[in-house]
């Protein structure tokens, strides 16, 4: 069966993330019933990340094995018109090795945290950011960051479901900048353990309202605990940006 | 009476546009309506810019008299709680002198049109940028879009419901740049006709595409005629980015 890879964008709002489920309706679902429509066969999508409810992405991939080739434009464009009204979009179909797999072949994941750092509620951004009112300090917030970049165990930044085999990551990326209102949180890792960015967003925001210094953040790393660490940042803030495949 | 200066952000989406109308619910109704519940008082708001139905805001500017004088962050506090759920959004409340009048004291007017020019429709951005699937030369919008910067008559742009004196204005700036697949262009005026920069882009529209070479919009100008220029481009892809006053 010919397999295709897809990159995805897709808004998270009032989705249950990307894994099918019982309870509420995912990604994952979206998909494979437009694909049902289009191509009157089961067709089950696999992706690179499984994020949760309420996260979005920019360019999340996956694959998908169609029973027959199909042009990979017409791909596209039948499954767009299968989604609408559009939570999901298709924005590129290729055809893609027997052996290439979004999840396993992956060597890279990227994701961004939005907060937007203002009094007023948010409107156009609604449920696109984290709205924080407080100010921020996102140079403090930057510097105690780098203390969780490279590799360690990252315990206490884990969700208690998490199935991940071990808690050590590395971390390549963790970069917080500050335009205007908007502050831009920046992660990038081969993989990462259940709400493990969230969990990091959290704990710098301590930093960034004065409540932590920024040797806060190295010790509840090493504390390898999760309640030595702040609170997980909410979903809508956070978006899957891209993914990497072979030599990084 | 004191009064005040309000800089605003509105989600144009679903709401009449800016003035008060009999047909649907209008910013400035849910503004004055916020307004009446904090202080129990029938308050007008004015506006330097009378966004259409559909438009956005990311910095309108308008004016409000009060019976008594309130601090302006309890005026921005209150009114975003009155406010929710938040289509409108009050970003500052400042004092302002007596003779301050948000529509007739603006010295100028800015603008963004935002186009996501690719084949999948918008998710992340729907009712924020208008979608344009076929590929797009912005450098050739860009420089037919030089044809319109100066005085001139823009009758050919100008929409048959509008009400100013003149269609002779002077447009300081119209810009088109290209990141990635969006398109933004950039639009300063004193003041502009009804319509002016939703029916600019849709006369620069028929360039990118190559409907049109450069030299049709300098003709469409000179044309002063509304059937001589492009379609008006829809509503959803227009912000008010911020309003001037004072010298410029």
């Amino acid at each position: 069966m010919p397999r295709y890879r897809l990159t995805l964008e897709y808004d998270g709002t009032g989705l249950a993330g990307w894994q099918r489920q019982a309870n509420g309706v995912s990604v994952q679902e979206l998909l494979e019933t437009a694909f049902f429509k289009y191509c009157q066969e089961p067709v089950t999508a696999t992706a690179a990340g499984r994020t949760d409810a309420g996260v979005h992405a920019l360019a999340q991939v996956a694959h998908v094995d169609l029973e027959r080739a199909r042009d990979p434009e017409e791909i596209r464009d039948a499954v767009n018109f299968h989604l609408k009204p559009a939570k999901v979009a298709v924005l590129e179909a290729a055809e893609a090795p027997a052996d290439f797999h979004a999840r396993f072949s992956a060597t890279g994941r990227r994701y961004l945290y939005r907060i937007v750092n203002r009094r007023a509620p948010l409107v156009l951004d609604r449920d696109r950011a984290w709205a924080v009112s407080r100010p921020l300090d996102a140079e403090a917030m930057h510097r105690a960051a780098q203390a969780l970049v490279g590799s360690h165990d990252f315990s206490s930044f884990r969700d208690s479901q998490c199935q991940a085999k071990s808690p050590v990551k590395t971390l390549d990326r963790l970069d917080v900048a500050r335009a205007a209102e908007e502050i831009s949180i920046r992660a990038e890792a081969r993989s990462f353990l259940h709400h493990q960015v969230r969990n990091m967003v959290g704990t710098l925001k301590l930093v960034g309202e004065g409540k932590w210094i920024e040797a806060d953040v190295a010790a509840a790393l090493a504390a390898r605990d999760r309640s030595a660490a702040g609170p997980t940042a909410p979903a809508e803030g956070l978006y899957l940006t891209g993914v990497s495949y072979g030599a990084r």
